[in-house]
């Protein structure tokens, strides 16, 4: 079937909204937290967390519209700091709750069970659960001017996992890790390898 | 462990790049067809594709910087139009080969045996093989200055799909269209269903 850009814009907003985000594939599940001046913290649930680049190590997020209560930001562009945390199988759930509109003196590790935990003399909270978390600096915004939502850029400060999820080249075992991946805003998906290909060249035959 | 900033430079290069690209956790995998205005198509993959918003429809991708070859940016600029192709199980090979560096005057769906598509009058080719196909028009590009790598934006033009993928409330069952996803550069996962969890409200016990 074929839906034009009419039929998109003429569906009801949580149908238009339900196919909209489950478009680009499978997504990524990552915990963010944060810590405002006061020592209050947050915790909030992302599934746009993307790689920005390796050298310099850099990842990226898109933050909703200024028109929303973000905590995540605020507490980031107060404190020049923030974790990003993976998901597995044994937290989606909680991790998902953290979505919850709660209030601003409300934590969300304290409402879903979610454990803070401060490492290495960093400034924001870890989830002590997640196997594989990421100590992250603020690089700085980009607004996307179409939409008003901003690309937030954390230089990578630390990595924090398992000895045994790191593979020998660098790369990390995910399906150990239990690490979890999203469709759309709330349909979650545990992976199974297929199999890890060689590094393409021209005039080979698939 | 930990590993931390110093360390993360230190790395050798393919370490470095497989460490960080596993960071984000599993990603999309989408095939990005573009054709030139003389005729020459070009297919490619990433797994950088986002979610921007779902009103209005905008998707998202990173494209690497200007120093390396870029064929589907040059495209995407010169004629405004580009597909944007989900990677299934039955073609993940085929998708991972398109990221050889081919030649200018080679296209991928040659190469690959990918056979391209032209739909509904949409002037950029999909990818017949691909079971959810986006045609896109080019919003814009966002320099990301801290590393030279850019953000395009895509407003989302037409949907095509099989009837049977797209649920009663919008949502779509990437299970179903055996959607892959990815690890790092190279590590292909299927997904196998956890459940699909309701929108969270403060309160509730998890």
């Amino acid at each position: 079937m074929l839906i034009n850009s009419s039929q998109i814009s003429a569906f009801e907003k949580r149908y238009r909204t339900n196919l909209i985000n489950a478009l680009s594939g499978f997504k990524s599940v990552n915990l963010i937290g944060t810590v405002n001046k006061k020592g209050q913290t947050n915790l909030a649930i992302f599934s746009s967390v993307v790689h920005l680049g390796a050298e310099p190590a850099l990842i990226g997020f898109i933050q909703r519209p200024a028109s929303v209560e973000r905590h995540t930001y605020e507490n980031i562009t107060e404190t020049g700091y923030f974790t990003i945390n993976h998901v597995h199988e044994g937290i989606y759930r909680a991790a998902h709750q953290t979505s919850a509109r709660y209030a601003r003196e409300q934590s969300e590790f304290d409402e879903t069970g979610l454990t803070p935990e401060y490492l290495n003399n960093f400034s924001a909270p870890f989830v002590k659960e997640s196997l594989i978390k990421i100590g992250c600096s603020f690089k700085g915004e980009i607004p996307i001017p179409f939409n008003n939502t901003i690309l937030i850029a954390g230089a990578i400060e630390q990595i924090v996992l398992d000895d045994e999820l790191l593979m020998q080249d660098g790369h990390l075992n995910l399906q150990a890790a239990h690490t979890v991946a999203v469709s759309g805003l709330d349909h979650y998906y545990r992976a199974e390898e297929l199999e890890r290909l060689p590094y393409a060249k021209p005039g080979r035959r698939v």
